[in-house]
């Protein structure tokens, strides 16, 4: 794999072979732990089970964990001209986790983003609706360099009602705002006081507040059982986010 | 701020500046949101309590928050001869995020390395027991760099039971001792199920579990009062890991 350069092909051939991917929903944090893996896992089930065509990317290298959630463990993408993602629950699914395996070598940060731009070269996504991107947490070299390697993305930020995590996240925002990103929505994890619908009157840094999403035991039980999760109360507070990011387009 | 070469006296003025702290334990995590940054601070408070000097350096760059646990935002570090932690209840104080400030611009990986590098460099401990370290979480080219630069230091690991957090902490652990690094033990925080005393018959790759800690809702409201989080049943159950990690020292 070779290092980036200014005349790296791979940014022209990553953006044709997502032409014909509508949307790119990357779903970020500032902090890790806040949820952000299965709040993407569980958008793109919700939109698999609405008969949508969706994507699932898992690029957090630091933990990539989607492929447990979705019980996709001994799933491997196929080559053909290319990689083909496997579909698990009707979601076309790659990971990184494909890429790092069960090495004990501790990855560089060149390393990783070579692997991720490589992997993006070569992913056929062919014709999806929405690709949902399940990021690294923090806004690293990795963040900056996939805010380059994917132009269109819009982002969603996932925080918790936490004193700890909310400075950190707000930190995040801003600084995806300060490149230019757009941040669509901010979801709000593990909140011990949801109850109903988000006061959209709340916003974070001009983000508005498209979820709360309550701290339910069930999830951690349904973890590898797609059908458990989209039962959870966690995954029907979801469902109206879903909704709001990705209306029905109109023919 | 230049950069780090073969030529660099830093690592060299790294080991004097620690030459009078006995013992460095950086608590270390595969993924964020276990609660490190809790475990460290409250640690360091065990240890102030009962008269040990202990220093605490906040490392986590990804979210720095132990000045937020300590209720410490409002203190700074002084000039004299280098940089003086402040004192935080009977805690020596630094983090990174006097450095960081509240930049927008995001920091690259060689940036973030040589204001750590930095900072061991220029900051005065003194004559301390124990120095607990924050660790950024993950194995990534910080957590690398600080191996080198901290040859002493012992780890801890700490993980929580979801079953998305505990391959991430294993593949930490197996990183952490590839590397030759001591992993002293390992605590399982966020633990519903705790009730008393850990089974230390369970190992994590022949790492001893060293403690459980509840999840404790008053954690979070105790955050930024020092007297308020040595009160909370974490506290309390993280007690017994102060004292087998830092056990009195026979004169």
């Amino acid at each position: 794999m070779s290092s980036g350069t200014a005349g790296d092909p791979r940014p022209a051939v990553i953006a044709r072979r997502l032409a014909n991917v509508r949307r790119i929903i990357a779903v970020s944090s500032g902090k890790g732990g806040v949820g952000k893996s299965l709040i993407s896992s569980t958008l793109a089930l919700i939109g698999a089970s609405r008969g949508h065509r969706v994507g699932l990317f898992d690029l957090d290298f630091t933990g990539p964990s989607a492929h447990v959630i979705l019980g996709a463990e001994t799933l491997y993408p196929e080559e053909e001209y290319g990689i083909v993602p496997p579909v698990v629950s009707g979601i076309r699914f790659m990971s990184i986790v494909h890429y790092l395996g069960d090495a004990v070598a501790p990855f560089r940060g060149t390393d990783i983003t070579n692997a991720v731009t490589e992997l993006l070269a070569i992913t056929r996504w062919d014709s999806i609706d929405t690709l949902f991107i399940d990021m690294p947490p923090g806004i690293g070299d990795m963040t900056l360099d996939l805010i380059r390697l994917l132009p269109r993305a819009e982002y969603v930020a996932v925080t918790t009602p936490s004193r700890l995590a909310e400075p950190v996240v707000r930190r995040a925002v801003t600084l995806l705002r300060e490149q230019d990103v757009p941040v669509i929505g901010l979801v709000v994890n593990l909140d011990r006081k949801s109850d109903s619908a988000p006061d959209t009157r709340v916003s974070f840094d001009g983000v508005p507040v498209i979820g709360r999403l309550p701290y339910d035991e069930e999830v951690e039980r349904a973890i590898g059982v797609v059908d458990g999760i989209t039962r959870t109360r966690f995954a029907y507070a979801l469902t109206p986010v879903y909704e709001r990011l990705c209306p029905p387009v109109q023919a």
